[in-house]
């Protein structure tokens, strides 16, 4: 069977499952996911032998360190696929909720109800634990998932699927309600956002260049993650505590993630006040100052450039801005964000109710650190990814953006007139 | 000038509009709708020159009757104009609402911002009056728009975008809010549909072929609407008085219509019964009728093949097919429905209950006729169209789907963990 015939065999296989988890309870779905659960635990030893064929081969190819990090199933990892999948279990089920259900003037009654999405398509590299964390939540959310993660994960990922294929049929569900892809042809991947009948959502996971090529070439929908490039703006009627606190934290809580802020914008009326505390505690941590000629006034930075303001460090590097006001900042804002997560701080009750208002990122924020951008800290219980997209989902996507909305209709033989 | 150039000044200032349109009070919208209505009211004989050209030209080109009667700017026509602008002053403003807003664990509020998605392109077709009913919805959510109508109405469209320009500037709002694209090109679509950094979302409206087209080669994101293929299920436990009406109204109330009924399905134990009484009625109507084996050895009905049940008719023919039971019906409209909107007509509850939840179209309908799925019969005012996409907005699309929802947290100096 070649790439292209084992793809749609797949891609069928998906769509009738989908047929069938859409009207599964949500009982059979937290079956399901719990009995994974169980399988993960009493195959620790098959899913560890497993691994360290991925890890051996990988070693034999020079994966550097950081990669072969990603790809081991540690005890850690294991525990933590565990607790995902019992987390997902008890969250609410999206599906089948009816809302705005009301009479119109005909007579008939008009609602929506959260629906699946169908089939989604899973595209990952190295880390065989997003192989569980994609499944359950597409699994909780009434979709069928195809999963392909990068080949270097392959015999991890094949272990992973058996203990899912296990859970599926402890609940009574088809096994082809997730299902690893399990060529590692790079084929495979054109066919799968290409297939139209078979896929309805590619949610791509990995880096920016893989994000990029999967959007241009998908002819299926993509919900995307693009870059972070995350700004705080301090003003001049800020609390310079907080500012201080938010400042520092947005920045070195955690450096490689999305939602750490990529460069600092502060009013002229308090850069002084401000700027020398602040660089002084970021030096403490190591991180490398950027600023503009303003900021390069009152304390030590390199130059900042025009490529900086449009750069995600993901490293422990800042750019730093002065900027007149909080226009200028949200001009700012406007040209050099990704639309991820900005915040002010301020404590002036205007200012805060136009930036909420005005900015067009998909996480706004006043006095709060860019760091809470996350489906964990907003309640969503886990999330697929943070969308950068404008439409459908925007920001941390959860069960809820795996889901759509159809019209229901409750008539008693009504007709248009 | 080139098209391309042409095309790129039209964005970048649609992009600057959209940014000043997201923050204009509803009053100032509602102020523009309302300064375009009386504009178009003042100039009926400037728009009636405007459109005497057009026609003149069409009929010089060889237009067909339909196209030119579509293409005619008749005083009911601009009636229908002026009082649409009067209704979506009238609606709800959708932008700003919070929902959602609750407080975490972590001490920060988090909720969701209805927000514009940005800038929105339309291409259409010959009618002119889409040009005010796409600007006045998407003004009202809070986004610009770029219209691109047919080569046909360049002169129409060029007269009714005077009206909206000087019902912008009374209101104060930046004319580049709403843009005529002004040259025929075809290369306009192309660019249109190409230039990411100025267009969030496409809204093609036209025929199949367009759409199809548009959505094949855009590097936008579109929401679009392909074929109403869509059916009534006369289950065996329906009030056989309700389904005569409903599967009558369906397919006869207007024939050219995407919620009309293509395919009637009729379960065997009550085909007998039904059908002879609806087929006379079809045939009253001047109705064509195509069946399945079973229904041709009830009634008089020329065969209907493959190609019939997968065809959108858009014409007083219809298709009509016998099956077991509701699970049949439901596994022919998982074959060949466009997924747009299906209706069964039933007096059991838990049929009722399954063909909602199961049944993955668009608008899912019991006991009431496929022609209300309709924004104006949904209680939304009016649509921009009706989406057979299953991601952001499914059915009946109006000001709610020209939006998006963003997350805003506010914190008081709260930093993670």
């Amino acid at each position: 069977m070649n790439v292209k015939e084992y793809m749609a065999t797949l891609g069928q296989q998906a769509r009738d499952a989908s047929r069938r988890i859409v009207a599964a309870t949500t009982g059979e779905k937290n079956q399901a996911l719990l009995a994974t659960a169980d399988a993960l635990e009493a195959n620790r030893e098959a899913l560890a032998a497993a691994n360290a064929i991925d890890m051996e081969n990988g070693r034999a190819n020079g994966l550097d360190a950081a990669l072969l990090d990603r790809l081991e199933l540690s005890p850690k990892v294991i525990d933590g696929m565990i607790d995902g999948l019992r987390q997902v279990a008890a969250l609410p089920d999206p599906c089948g909720e009816i809302t705005d259900l009301s009479y119109r003037p005909s007579g008939i009654q008009v609602g929506k109800m959260r629906v699946p999405l169908g089939v989604i398509g899973i595209i990952y590299e190295s880390r065989p634990n997003v192989t569980i964390d994609a499944a359950s939540l597409c699994l909780k959310s009434g979709n069928a998932t195809i999963l392909r993660g990068g080949s270097e994960a392959i015999n991890s990922n094949k272990a992973i699927a058996e203990c899912i294929k296990s859970g599926l049929k402890a609940a009574g569900l088809p096994e082809a309600c997730v299902q690893v892809v399990e060529t590692t042809d790079r084929a495979a991947v054109g066919e799968l956002i290409s297939m139209e009948d078979y896929v309805d959502v590619i949610v791509p996971r990995g880096g920016k260049s893989l994000i990029e090529r999967i959007s241009n070439d998908a002819k299926v929908a993509v919900i995307k993650h693009l870059d972070g490039i995350c700004h705080v703006y301090i003003d001049d009627k800020a609390d310079l505590e907080k500012a201080f606190n938010i400042a520092l934290n947005a920045k070195t809580h955690r450096y490689g993630v999305c939602n750490a802020m990529e460069t600092l914008l502060v009013a002229e009326a308090v850069a002084a006040e401000i700027l020398p505390r602040l660089a002084d505690a970021y030096r403490d941590k190591g991180v490398e100052l950027r600023g503009c000629e303003k900021t390069r006034d009152i304390i030590d930075a390199a130059v900042a450039n025009d490529e900086d303001w449009a750069t995600e460090y993901l490293a422990p590097v800042l750019s730093i801005r002065v900027v007149a006001d909080m226009d200028a900042a949200m001009d700012h804002i406007r040209q050099y964000s990704s639309a991820h997560t900005e915040s002010i701080v301020t404590e002036d009750y205007s200012r805060g109710r136009r930036f909420i208002a005005e900015v067009d990122s998909s996480s706004v924020m006043i006095n709060a650190s860019t760091r809470f951008a996350d489906g964990f800290e907003y309640g969503l219980g886990a999330e697929i990814g943070i969308s950068t997209d404008k439409i459908h989902a925007r920001g941390p996507v959860g069960l809820e953006g795996l889901t759509s909305q159809k019209w229901i209709v409750l008539g008693d033989g009504h007709i248009r007139q």
